[in-house]
């Protein structure tokens, strides 16, 4: 039978099932699709491949999936650092985004992003950021799978009055995108601190309606709570639990101040957790109890939150610091196990943007969206166990080849849709005009 | 006037002064010592250089100093994982160390560490393992700097039978390696609850004669604590300052469980702290209080700890994790600012090894032990502050160059001192081994 595409891998990590390394294993492609999983020599006598690719010294994995960040960002990466989060927003980011923040911005910054994540083997992100359409043009040229969000904020931009013209300009972007094979939508209300509660009823109806997540930073620090507390007699949980908005489409960024008692309330919702252990470190926003909500049967994802506030879109440095903090917050070293933390940054994102019957993990009929990571380093050897290297050893410039929807996007550390020069030519004026 | 190496860089990180980045900077090197340090068209004017290297795209910084590593344990990197500290070391690496750990293992083992810490940016190392004499063979054809610990222990190994034999073996090595420019021992009794009074009053008295540091690990877990309570009546802290051994020579590793008047303790006598924030997570020992370490005034030094445990020998992954944890365990984004960080990962490590008139910080009369870091890629765009790319978004692949004491050990990413290809095939032999 002829097929578009064999990989013959030393090592692959389907992810699904849990915990297994299938050595020596062919992965069949055919029209962006995973057609058969199997022996290299049974594919060989069983396929006449148009294209074949030899990975000998790698692991073949699915593609990360970073699931909270804010593309554009990437044009602050190390703007402002060592300060905690009001401080670092009020007196930093925010003055700056008003000054610069312009749809040229956005695209610019994105696409550095997206060259940035798949370089390092991301081939899917969740974004929030102003001019999502900006986003969503730049992780298009790219060839990075996203969903991209319509982001909601009471206060004005350059980017939008006030929040009516938010959901609408937001709506406007999700007409432009429908059918689009690789870029979808989402709603993105900022936080509770900074959406009142008419706009967050009326994404609430309308994610249902249009069948969307919704991603929004939720319990980030002890002054978010204090102030729903004293604005709504509510902590933001209780209030979101009553706007409508405690589902199974609601992707909660954080979650680093969660009392008890709050765990099985996100449970019984199915609400996703977005962890992003770098920023919650980096900005001392607190721990997020991901050994508990794992227990309580959650839904936990990984992101890395910006360039601003990580100070990379790493997703290898991030799933590790995720398996680390993990054991080191729940103070159990068997807790955020090696394979279930692989889960997290892949499988699990999926899940959480609603896509996990198309990417996430390497089993047939999904989208073909893959990576190969390099093994015969020395910083790599000796070798016992791939799944241990993949979390606990190998870092993103070990990323050699990456696939999306079965299109080759990283051929041998080589970026093939975009022209890194250029990108690095943006960022540098980019750099001098905000420096001066 | 005639000088050997003259390195021009686009920045520079000194170290001393703290805080500081020279733009467009020479640094001039002679009989492998800094010579001066001035603009680049100065130098040009002043100095006669036999060789020169342009380093237009790097940061020029100290060579990182890893303060506390098990070097031969490369080749157990990946071996048992997401387990506690005990079972970890009583059912695997114990057993696992009982079997394979010889002469030739350690030296080969240690081989592989000194190619990978001397590729990430590690000019010097501090070592407790058995055979040391194999380790300081390893480090000398390396090319790196190494303080290598005289271990003792109470229990038999294939290298000594007990805790005498440890001792006299231990100071042969220290007379073999007398004079060496580049390897220097200290006494490395294992931990409190391995070790017995005598030996370690034995190490007090030597140290003080000899004139070397003491590396142990310390309040490392609550069994070590308890054990300590029930046979000595005493914290491990307590039976070390009764024994004479909390003094300047000592370094303290892990420290995770603190009492708070433990903290002015160690500070008043003076002691290192040698913090190792991955293995800690990774082991979920606890939280190294560093934030209140520092500001008591205790010296803070990083080490990685084995590859077993971390598992890689990255500083630049370690010295991140140590800003991100302080901060987050500070529950103060502003505590572990970058420039502090780099300090510990330098000039601190250089002190508690008693080397910091020598290394640790680019200043003039001090070693050549340098290294330079690429960061035109788009991972490293754009850049408003060097020394926050350094400890935020650099990671060890970006390592160019690297020179130990003026001689170049890797020139473009190539190490000049060793066989690449040999190295990779004795991992493997080894892996082979032990899977067996």
């Amino acid at each position: 039978m002829e097929i578009d595409l064999q990989l013959n891998a030393a090592h692959v990590i389907p992810v699904i099932p849990e915990n297994q390394v299938l050595s020596n294993t062919s992965i069949i492609i055919k029209a962006g699709r995973i057609l058969d999983i199997l022996p290299v020599n049974e594919a060989n006598a069983k396929y006449t491949a148009r294209k074949t690719h030899e990975l000998d010294h790698h692991i073949l994995m699915p593609g990360l999936v970073n699931a909270h960040t804010h593309a554009a960002m990437n044009l602050f990466r190390g703007y402002a650092d060592d300060m905690p989060l009001m401080n670092w927003l009020q007196d930093h980011i925010w003055p700056a985004e008003q000054k610069w923040v312009t749809s040229d911005f956005v695209h610019d910054g994105a696409l550095l992003a997206c060259a940035e994540m798949l370089r390092g083997g991301t081939t899917c992100f969740a974004d929030m950021y102003f001019f999502p359409e900006s986003t969503a043009r730049a992780a298009e040229q790219s060839g990075i799978r996203a969903t991209i969000g319509l982001i909601s904020i009471d206060f004005p931009s350059a980017y939008a009055q006030n929040a009516q013209d938010y959901l609408q300009k937001g709506l406007q972007v999700h007409d432009q995108l429908r059918g689009n094979p690789l870029i979808k939508t989402m709603f993105a209300p900022h936080g509770p601190y900074t959406v009142s509660d008419e706009p967050l009823q009326q994404i609430a109806t309308l994610a249902e309606e249009l069948d969307l997540p919704i991603h929004i930073h939720l319990h980030e620090t002890n002054d978010e709570i204090e102030q729903s507390l004293k604005q709504y007699k509510l902590r933001p949980l209780e209030r979101l639990q009553k706007l409508g908005l405690l589902t199974p489409r609601l992707m909660a960024v954080h979650m680093t101040h969660l009392e008890p008692d709050e765990i099985p309330l996100c449970a019984e919702a199915g609400v996703n957790i977005i962890h992003c252990p770098e920023s919650n470190l980096k900005l001392a926003s607190g721990f997020c109890p991901t050994s508990s909500l794992a227990e309580a049967g959650l839904n936990i994802a990984i992101g890395t939150d910006s360039a601003a506030s990580n100070n990379d879109l790493d997703m290898f440095g991030e799933l590790r610091t995720a398996a680390l903090l993990t054991k080191g917050s729940a103070q159990n070293a068997s807790s955020g196990q090696a394979a279930e933390i692989l889960k997290m940054a892949t499988i699990n994102g999926a899940k959480a943007l609603g896509l996990d019957d198309h990417i996430g993990s390497i089993e047939v009929d999904k989208s073909a969206d893959l990576i190969a990571i390099e093994i015969d380093n020395i910083e790599s050897l000796p070798l016992y166990n791939p799944i241990s290297h993949a979390v606990y050893s190998a870092n993103r410039q070990q990323v050699s080849d990456v696939w999306v929807a079965g299109k080759q996007i990283i051929n041998e550390h080589s970026l093939l849709t975009l022209d890194i020069n250029e990108l690095s030519q943006t960022a540098r004026h980019w750099q001098k005009k905000i420096s001066s």
